[in-house]
């Protein structure tokens, strides 16, 4: 199926530099995506310019004149920057001119401005960050990673029926399981949100696994795993650290003395093996969940190759029919409430 | 300084079969310490025969006739079990015969018992558990980890007080850093919780970094790390699917073929002083703070080399002066308020 992705150029740590190479190495790739380059001409026309490509069909430019900074906060950046390169990517997805937008750009100000433009779906109290991330079994979906740090149960049961439905669609899986994030697995356990929040799991027609822990989510023991935007962006920080620091002692004790340094000489494959099993940048790329198109978030520190995974995610949830599935479900829902 | 250490040889997986051992070990390594090993006579007593070892000044032996459960409920194990090994051990604590309690048993009915048993000193609301762990930068102290699923502001500003005392007491810091756990570094960041103790902990005396984020734990950003115990305990136990998720990894991609297996055989000094500098057992031992009284807490599943570090982590804490610094702080913050 064709798709075409809009790309905020200018997000992210480096902007233009990452972005538009990403972009032109992603065309290569992906014979039916067209993309649309938006940012500051200088910007964008310097890297087409370095890589010798001109706009085409399927590479087509629309430049902006502003830029919404790392650390502008949202309501500026929605109320003042109506021609910033995220703002008009996000407006393409709203005209129906572009399938999905990529940004690496500000959280809070993509946030803020995808909201405002795109609406939530119906029966969506608020969109949630989702993100796949590297299991013992293979991968797992989890959600919400930031965007609300209070949630009603509601809001929770809203959540797993959303990455349930992303899951489904993505990885043609017919009834994925949903875990609900506690601190142990007995119905006793957590606080009073959580526990009500089983309870609408439960009666959901979701699959619902029950209590999962944190181990649980690199385990593998769910497809979904659900927590409010608090603990979601804390746990995923958290298990972001452990990885650095296991990464920086390999390192350093294999640069110990020259027998450890032959060792890793030998030890080198296997090392790049594991690098490329759980390389982070393979799993880069956030789906801002429960809006009227799709979104998807970038890390903002991502490179070229990162930053790839990321259009690549969202032309997969552009093929998907990710948004009508969510939205068949959640009036499926509110018919059996009602 | 000589100490009195309770263990109730009965709590964990393997119960004496792991705590006997480990205290007799303990033993000839901390020539201060006395033990008292508490629980079922014919458990301790056939460890005590095997390894030929008879109860002295140095090694008591209290025999119970009960058991909690490592799945009972704590207001069952409170109400029904006066007898047990955990209960006569943290007795032994409020009595005076011994200066720090050590069990591997069910969470919730130690802090149940203990609570009940000791009481909190004055100025604190909620007992919290406190864990040290390994940092880049050498070792955090991170609290709650999942005593309090709901805490206010104050709650959290007592457990920065506490911690703080914690470090300073044991690693003798005279001012440690303490930082609030939330989702960004800025003030507005965090639900009304954070943002209320962020005020709270700024203007207690206490060396106050600010904000931090979850991957600020493992940096070494702070030598302790607050926060409510539904995020702690999510945080923790997520970092310990990280980890083991990658120790399963690289173990598979040794073991993936002849020449990955032969290059294992060059890097295992380098993956051995890894596992030596990140071995989750030197670390075990969490510290349940707040009480009128020193109760160590040793993960179910720990073997002999792990329980032995929970009971080392009882002893220094009893030779420390921690409960009476965390007491006279409290004292001058309140007089301070008033």
């Amino acid at each position: 199926m064709d798709v075409t992705v809009a790309i905020d150029c200018m997000g992210g740590d480096r902007g233009a530099e990452v972005t538009v190479p990403a972009a032109l190495e992603f065309l290569k790739s992906d014979p039916g995506v067209t993309l649309i380059l938006v940012g500051l001409s200088e910007a964008i026309d310097a890297q087409l310019r370095q890589a010798g490509v001109k706009p085409g069909s399927r590479l087509q430019v629309r430049y902006t004149t502003e830029v919404v900074a790392m650390d502008e906060p949202p309501a500026t950046a929605l109320r003042n920057k109506k021609d910033s390169s995220m703002r008009v990517a996000v407006d393409l997805v709203k005209e129906g001119a572009a399938n999905a937008c990529v940004s690496a750009g500000n959280t809070g100000a993509l946030m803020a401005i995808a909201r405002f433009v795109l609406k939530t779906l119906p029966g969506v109290d608020r969109p949630a960050i989702a993100s796949i991330l590297p299991t013992l079994k293979g991968q797992a979906c989890m959600l919400d990673l930031g965007a609300n740090v209070d949630c009603t149960a509601e809001h929770l049961l809203q959540f797993g029926i959303m990455g349930s439905e992303l899951v489904a669609s993505l990885e043609n899986k017919d009834r994925p399981t949903v875990g609900l994030l506690n601190i142990g697995q007995e119905d006793i356990k957590g606080n009073e949100v959580v526990k009500r929040a089983a309870e609408l799991l439960r009666t959901s027609g979701l699959n619902f696994h029950g209590n999962v822990e944190g181990d649980d989510i690199y385990k593998g023991t769910t497809d979904v795993v659900v927590c409010d935007g608090f603990v979601g962006n804390v746990a995923l920080k958290a298990s972001e650290g452990v990885a650095q620091m296991f990464a920086t002692y390999l390192r350093a004790e294999f640069n110990r003395n020259l027998l450890s340094r032959m060792s890793a000489f030998f030890a080198l494959p296997v090392i790049n093996a594991l690098k490329r099993r759980l390389d982070h940048r393979r799993y880069n790329g956030a789906t801002l969940l429960g809006l009227r198109g799709i979104i998807v978030k970038s890390h903002g520190s991502a490179d070229v190759f990162a930053f790839g995974f990321a259009i690549r995610r969202a032309a997969e949830e552009a093929r998907s029919a990710v948004l009508a599935h969510i939205s068949a479900r959640l009036a499926s829902l509110q018919k059996s409430v009602a």
